[in-house]
């Protein structure tokens, strides 16, 4: 039952990926753990530098000589104009305040070809270092991107909100689609339709996907033990990408408070902003979320806000303060544990086959 | 695997329910066919007078001898003051001038004591016709309506769309909790938090739910077919709910423009307004939800804007025009099917044990 196309395709013992979490989330120890232990581990590459992913790569394989991915973000033209920057450097005034922080005058926010540009260099050196499986976030890159991966042999995974950008991905020639619910933490995927229209829980996206694609889907969002692997099984999916799961094991890079933050929220305290970055998100509430809720939906677009609220979200990591940190998770975090990716992994595998044996006969 | 405490509590065949949704949906011959087929057919009360409850109890009673149930809406206070209810009816103008409806001046809003009174009426009935089950939403009725129907023998299940809700109905006494995740179509039943809050989804919520309370947990939302309930009971739920599904099926009471509605719909044309009633609920964009999209936050609560907006649902829906009626839907329309309840339950049934045997093992 845990041996499928998907895990054929992708030269891994279990159905298991684990979620390209983006900064400095997805360590690598924490990705060659995950691939060691006979699932899928990712590089959250997309806010990566060309030579910080050079760097990391040589560092995991080191670490492990098995399958390893990387996820990259597609780059999306945005709008940016002065007015909105300054009025939202406006609104976050009281929490640079709070944080003693001199608001920075010099902000280097990217354009759009500077993203096109790291974008194609990343592209190269997935190709140059061998990385058998490139993932896609934020949309579909070009055709030519798309003909040169494969030419190079790299299985292909996008990621989708609705049955339409499933079967836009299929038609795009990639390999294998990960369907993200809305039960998923950090940023939303959408990128056909607007954010509202694409919150569609996993127990409604799966089986409508699954019936209109042929490539595998992957279910993503939520998922956190042998449970939500079965149940993504009988739905239609060959198997999980998990996120939080792997946020709070000892290997993974976020913040201690971060992994705290998980294990004591609930399930009704994990909460949308597009506060951080000016896409939406989800993350356990805190104070940055509660005092930008007024204003959340007129503030700049991704990744014009993110750049502005960087800052604040590094000074509130060095001090170790948790309200303004960005402490993505999905819906589960009652599921959520500390411990290792063996263990991790190997818990979820024992219960699946016990659900198989008990559960469902 | 499909016999549990939840079919043996019922005195059901499968662990399936047929969501008791309002407004006339739930026609006899709908509930009596989803009990007559092994699932249980429950009627949606909550805006039925005492004399209709009366009435569709007999016909049910001749169109089956299986166990049915009922479902009430739990009273809660409300604010309604003059301005606010001009306000809106201001609003609603142009909709009804698209109607040729003139506005009724003499609208009789209920008060929270009225409701009070109904609601009273209500639970005598169910004692006196002795419907064996009863379910509720919206909230937790008293400990004296509780211990009363307890005495009378009535199973009782709750609705909840948090752990927290959930703990609350088990301790309330009641046997049985529904979990409606946030694909669920109709009306969100949340109680204790706001709206956003509680719109979790079913991948999540379930094993969350399951792992807080002893009573037997029923999954709903989004769920139309052998694999939703196979997923639902990895998960750890022991049945579904399920509204949709029923919903299309030909002896339902929706109107066949509802139905037809749902059919054609994507699940990204499946949003959640509060438009309509004043709570927040989940159906196909139509055009009176995209014209209130801006002014929805501002309207009275339920009931008072559902009152307002009545001789609009009406008119719309005398007039043949879906522009203006509520469709409510969940969030997996591309699975429904017009067909017979008899057709659905056993068409159910056959793909839960076709998964069981080739999907899982």
């Amino acid at each position: 039952m845990l041996n499928n196309e998907m895990t054929k395709r992708l030269n891994i013992e279990y159905p298991i990926i684990q979620a390209p979490m983006a900064g400095g989330i997805t360590s690598s120890k924490l990705v060659a753990e995950v691939s060691n232990s006979g699932g899928l581990g990712m590089i959250g590459a997309g806010y990566m530098t060309p030579s910080q992913i050079r760097e990391q790569i040589k560092e995991i394989k080191h670490l492990t000589s098995r399958v390893v991915g990387i996820n990259l973000f597609v780059p999306k033209e945005f709008n940016v104009n002065e007015n909105d920057i300054k009025s939202a450097k406006k609104i976050l005034q009281p929490i640079c305040e709070q944080l003693n922080l001199l608001h920075n005058d010099n902000l280097e926010i990217p354009t759009f070809n500077n993203l096109l540009e790291v974008f194609h260099e990343q592209i190269k050196i997935v190709m140059e270092e061998k990385i058998p499986v490139c993932s896609f976030t934020f949309g579909i890159p070009s055709k030519e991107v798309i003909s040169e991966l494969k030419r190079n042999n790299i299985i292909l995974i996008g990621t989708a909100t609705t049955v339409r950008e499933a079967i836009e991905i299929e038609k795009s020639g990639m390999d294998l689609v990960v369907v993200q619910g809305s039960e998923a933490g950090g940023h939303r995927g959408n990128f056909i339709l607007g954010h509202q229209e694409s919150l569609v829980g996993l127990m409604s996206l799966v089986p409508q996907v699954v019936d209109n694609v042929s490539i595998p889907v992957i279910a993503a969002g939520g998922i956190m033990d042998g449970r939500g692997l079965m149940a993504s099984i009988c739905l239609g999916a060959q198997g999980v990408q998990m996120g939080s799961a792997f946020l709070t094991c000892t290997e993974s890079g976020a913040h201690s408070l971060h992994k705290e933050g998980i294990l004591k929220a609930h399930e009704d305290e994990i909460v949308l902003t597009r506060a951080f970055s000016g896409k939406w998100a989800r993350g356990i509430k805190n104070k940055f979320i509660v005092e930008m809720r007024n204003q959340e939906t007129s503030l700049p677009e991704f990744p014009v806000q993110n750049t502005i609220t960087q800052s604040i979200r590094k000074a509130s990591t060095f001090q170790n303060n948790p309200d303004f940190m960005s402490l993505w998770s999905g819906q589960s975090p009652r599921l959520a544990k500390i411990q290792t990716v063996g263990t991790l992994i190997k818990d979820i595998i024992s219960e699946a086959k016990k659900i198989n044996k008990s559960v469902i006969n």
